[in-house]
């Protein structure tokens, strides 16, 4: 609905030996982790070495019924995912985990991340006569798995040699007959960690996913770090930790992660409302109130509030009714498309002097229409302000700012922005600052879609669609 | 899910002169309305003096799509309506609107509150052979009006009649073959306003309503008025006007209307602040952070955090995802039915004194489970502050406060609902200032359910399940 | 699908002695009784006095499962219902049983057949001051029952009076709070039947009904009988009995019941063989085969077949998986409508003189369609045979024949229809021998469709149009 | 529902030069074939070199709607598949068309039969690191091809090279960007024929496919066979033809394919109208009528009937509204299984010797059960005819009768089997007989469920559930 930018999965998996409902405990934590892929979701099962999965297309709630979650059966393993595609792709095809079967036997893999080798790899497989279902990187990276496996005595050896060729980030858990295994790609690029529940270990993207179903959080997944999970407890490869620099993408502190998660050591809320301070330090101004954009700005604008003394208020009720199903205003409908979701509360914002903050702006559209839905309930001025620095460059790691073509600050300036959005200033976070957003985290940060520098060497986009076959729903 | 007391009804009313789609104008009205009713809604259309309607038990998004909507054609005038059922009820038969067939043609009702004489306006009505489809009010409601009708020369003075048999709590839309009409009780119990849209005219429960769709808030129906929209414009019908004391119900600005409504001439988001502030003065105490239950206690809380100096913080993230095909855990589950919903943001609180608002308490489950979580996540003191005064009576007049027995406040004294939910101090906001959070509005107030004082003669509630023909959905 | 006549209803109750689910056993008799409706079905469960209701549009195996079979709960009485409603009409509110609530408490109500007094009943009713919910004459037929239930001792009673105020067809069972009353119009126009199993009692429209669920046919009810089932037994009220001539519509035995039914006394299936060599014996033809258009033509095949001696063949495969969800071919496609559902076999027609049998024309498309099928098999001569004599004439008595514009017998000779159907003979039985069919039925038979003789005085139609509001499904 | 042998599945392909809607003509023609596969279907567009697939578990008719259809978009080639799943299976993931992409683009493909050297083609390829999403013989079909078109110059030459690789039965349709292909195996186990519908050319797997959409049948795929279709035309590849005797399956005339189809030169129709005249004269017997089990049983019972010049009848009433939500009467219900759905018309066998045909007998539970009802309905003797041989053997060449525990012929002999069903007598039709049923066909018979003389050297079935991740749907 709005102009965001979309980060392309969760994980989570789980080896359970205290006899829960593994099926149960996936996918409540699969709630807490839908913020970060809303498209498709599945879970897989492993029951005495037989792998049964279920994924299609929509939310966790739309998706599992009391009926399907029960046909999983029961097991000691499951793995789960959510995600976000980023088109062209098929909503059920490619919803994860991908199950596969290979000489060794099953293997379910949910993954969190984004090849920048995926051509070079597909095109090597197809021409030693590999057959593709997906355009997914799941299926490349349980190819190289099986590859490797066929002369590797152990799946997480196999998965430690094909680590080798793959490039870019990833984060995923691969589901064997008899064990359950993390891998993070050695940059780190994408979160991982560590979860326990009495006697049962657990791997989620994000550490709220823990609290959801009465798990404490351990540690994160080491960047490069190869984490296993089987009868004999819980070991580590650390043969690919420190071989490159870390890099974890620092947006996911600014917009994607749960406030109520820790990631690599830092609180995501604390770490908002610092770069709402930062903002106020950098981009002062008078104002009778500030208010945040929900849900992402408002962490922000309390920060924003708190360092300069002005009061934070509620600006906006947001309907909380709106699902999947909405039917979308037409151009001949006078009803507002943005007002219906976001509508402003007149009596904070009336004669006011405002502070707007929000946590990015990506084309601008759905910020020029709530600067003029703030005038039209009588603001005075309205003082835009952003919680990151601009997107200027396109992401390679797994989320989808994928042109330049649609950044509004590759285009324009900071000024003609703020004119073209109707604000009356506009003030971004700086990139000196966005480092220091979450200061106990001892990982390097990935900034380069504010400044270019990629970690990886050159990386280009794959185009996917030249190998699609369409699936439809 | 949570332990709250439930509005019965919103309504909407439109009669379009300039030619737009009142079924797409009702669609999106009905979203912002949403909030009064979650169990079933519907939505009828008159074209050319033939009325066509669409009801079902489920969230407008879940009722309505494209198909349902275009069959319902177009037409000049249309009513919805969003429902909360009290149980026993049937939800597809129970939505409303309610329509039916009489001599003079056909009507539509959607309808707003409770009739204190519903039982002996329906055994009158049995004893002259009439019969029941439902156990709904409307269909008294629209029993008097027809037999009105019979000997009236037009559909207002019928309703007009009618009103002298109607006691209690009624707030209604109809819709005949040529003309909108909305009436509201002499006492005003349940809000309803005019809007205006270019040359269209509409009704609804409240005024965001309208700003959905485009419209301007023009004024409320007065208590007891009668107002007709028609091919001659808008006009008034003041017989019942003035002829009780009027009682509007203060808890539509606690906790029943949306925050960026105003009932009645106040802003309800000013009136919660307003809340947060008088507890703040009645029940304040040192703390380190103050932290609002969402929804409904963020705005009390930032009020109750200005008054007092001390820092609002986000104390929970609330899961957006959880529909209402949600699959509850099981007692087996070791997964939390509270936390999967609200988790408290542990850098928030931890080794803070919290003070925590919320709107009021009912059962008292709930706050406990919250008031665990906050100190589970390290709050040193947690001091629960409610912006209400206590229930302790029944109401008669649609919402579902309906025993005592439920009633927390009916049973134990302030510090013993303290120590069972386990708050280190609580308080309450006092009779005296919850009847002046709504300054501006010149009615009086309806506060039976904390007094017990009824402002109609001692009303008994009716048990309509005696009733009761299940038509299941 | 095909230009076929159709009934309007078939009705079932049951009240158990036995402890047997009463809920099953009227989805299943409502299996059998499908043929009789498709619009839409319900079942109403009595439950210690309590009515339950599930009703909607669509076949017995779409509206129910096994989770709302469930929700209707247990009881010791069931009424059930399926309809073919004409239009226009609410599939999901007309859709019966209609469940009521008066002064006496609730009411349950299924029929069979159709009011020729209805508009004048409905006006009186309106003018009292009644509403009405449904065009349904279910509705009106309570309103009476009702009305006279004031000042009766028994809802029988009720009945009986009721019963003189209703003018043409009608075969209903009404479910009382303690009582499963069946009664059939005077004339007898529609089938009703008596069937036990082990100590429970149940009514149907066909006895096929009883054969789905191990019940035994004992008898059917006369026409003008009243037949109560209550916790004292069976007995029956013959007040209305023999007050007027009888006049069972004969196209029961030509199309609308099923051939395993026996109705009034003669089989169904045998009426069916004898209207075949009745037909034989009034258009004999030289032919070197006899198909039947699947299914209502089969049984008159094999009896015209055999009559000559002629070989009866398998002329069409009939498509079963075409379900209600089938895509209608456009006239862009090139797919033939009906050949998807009716293929012909060639090697049976392929240079053979072909007797065609059908059991009747209404409006000749789809006749016209089959006969060049025929030919484009290779059929050399066909000669199409009708098993009951042409339609001239409205029926007022609960079927669809509403309108002599759509009868091509009306404007048509029957020189005319063979030419316009491509048929080089066209034959239909007589009215001398429909009479005959049903030998073993002592009742006489209403021919009014084809000659015009309506056994009422002068009926004319009913335009319920005017009365509706429209309730979309 | 009964106790039927199932056949494994139809196919569909059509390459169009008019312009016509190539998804709605596949439609139509699975349709014509869903009686050879009712578990899932899916249809795959090919729209300039771009392939779209939707497949699913369940019957056209509900897998597929307007939207779906539409969103397939337009194209010059489609496949088309029905398909009955031998447990253990996924519905959803194991529906084909399958569709992979390979080095040189996409490819579709849907098959029809059973590879014997499943589990060593599969070993071979897993060894050479390939992973496996389904357990469809289509998938090591599909790697085949690709490993072949590395070093081929067309797709056509890989097909005939992996010809070499394949054992077993297989009628498959290929579709890869500019081709549409069908190859049959050179024994040609199962049907497959080429139909035109003006400059369009189509592939089927019988004959009356081509009906449905208005198209001619051309003539059968020869054994061997490879077709290929472009814009250049239509060419054929015959290096497999005549290189192994032929055998196609006997079982495709008693009982699989349609009786409006020819298949390799003979009218099914008149096959079973044979094995009727036959099974008269090796079991004549004296009876007053001849019945058939509906559908499949009818032709044989003409064709008996015929032969001893005795009266055929319709014996059974089908209920053809029981669809696939039908909900199972439970052994606690009277309700009858077998009669809900086959009621007997008592007028036509009671009192009578009655002669009952059917077209096979498996475990026999519903023959008895057949046999009980006549007997209910009054017939005096009931004289059960079959219209093949008895199962002995287990079938490897695509259909379901994997295993001798089930056949009732394996552990009785005739006379027990008579009497377990409770028939009077009870006699097969010949293994002589059998292979002259299809006069017409110049090809050779697979009679080995009968005699156990496989034509393919000690085939074993592959037990694929060892390969199997369970994808529920």
């Amino acid at each position: 609905m709005f102009d965001k930018i979309h980060e392309e999965c969760g994980v989570f998996g789980i080896y359970d030996n205290d006899g829960h409902d593994v099926a149960a405990a996936t996918y409540y934590a699969l709630f807490a982790l839908q913020h970060r892929g809303q498209e498709s979701c599945g879970i897989a099962i492993n029951d005495a070495r037989t792998i049964t999965v279920y994924r299609d297309g929509g939310l966790v709630n739309d998706v599992f019924d009391k009926d399907i979650l029960a046909s999983l059966g029961k097991g000691k393993m499951a793995v789960g995912h959510v995600r976000y595609g980023t088109s062209p792709s098929n909503k059920r095809v490619d919803a994860q985990p991908l199950v596969v079967n290979h000489v060794k036997g099953c293997m379910a893999i949910a993954n969190n991340g984004s090849l920048t080798n995926y051509s070079q790899l597909r095109e090597k497989l197809e021409l030693s006569g590999s057959i593709f279902h997906t355009t997914s990187d799941s299926e490349i990276i349980a190819y190289e798995i099986t590859r490797e496996r066929l002369h590797t005595s152990s799946i997480e050896d196999a998965i430690c040699n094909a680590m080798y060729h793959l490039e870019g980030s990833y984060s995923f858990v691969v589901m064997s007959p008899a064990k359950l295994i993390a891998a993070r790609d050695p940059r780190g690029f994408r979160p991982l960690c560590i979860g326990k529940r009495n006697n049962s270990y657990m791997f989620a993207s994000e550490s709220c996913a823990f609290d959801n179903i009465g798990a404490t959080f351990i540690r994160d997944v080491m960047p490069g770090e190869i984490v296993i999970i089987d009868e004999n407890g819980i070991r580590s490869i650390t043969t690919h930790c420190n071989t490159k620099p870390s890099s974890l993408c620092v947006f996911e502190f600014i917009y994607f992660a749960r406030p109520d998660s820790v990631v690599d050591g830092s609180s995501v809320h604390t770490a908002r409302i610092r770069a709402g301070r930062f903002l106020a330090q950098e981009h002062p101004v008078e104002a009778d109130v500030v208010i945040g954009v929900p849900d992402s700005g408002i962490d922000a604008a309390i920060g924003y509030a708190q360092e300069l003394g002005i009061d934070y208020e509620l600006g906006f009720i947001k309907n909380k009714y709106i699902g999947r199903t909405f039917i979308q205003p037409t151009q001949a409908d006078r009803e507002d498309k943005v007002r219906i979701k976001l509508n402003p509360i007149s009596s904070v914002v009336a004669g006011k002097r405002v502070v707007l903050i929000d946590d990015s702006i990506v084309r601008g559209t759905t910020s020029k229409q709530i600067v003029k839905m703030l005038r039209d309930a009588g603001a005075k001025e309205v003082h835009m302000r952003i919680s990151c620095p601009p997107f200027m460059f396109p992401c390679f790691y797994g989320t989808d700012i994928d042109s330049q073509d649609k950044l509004i600050a590759c285009k324009y300036s900071i000024e003609e922005i703020a004119e073209h959005i109707g604000a009356d200033s506009l003030g971004y976070l700086s990139i000196e600052n966005v480092v220091k957003l979450a200061a106990e985290t001892k990982l390097n940060f990935c900034t380069s879609c504010f400044t270019g520098n990629y970690p990886t060497e050159s990386p280009t986009s794959t185009v996917k669609s030249k190998y699609l076959c369409k699936i439809s729903e």
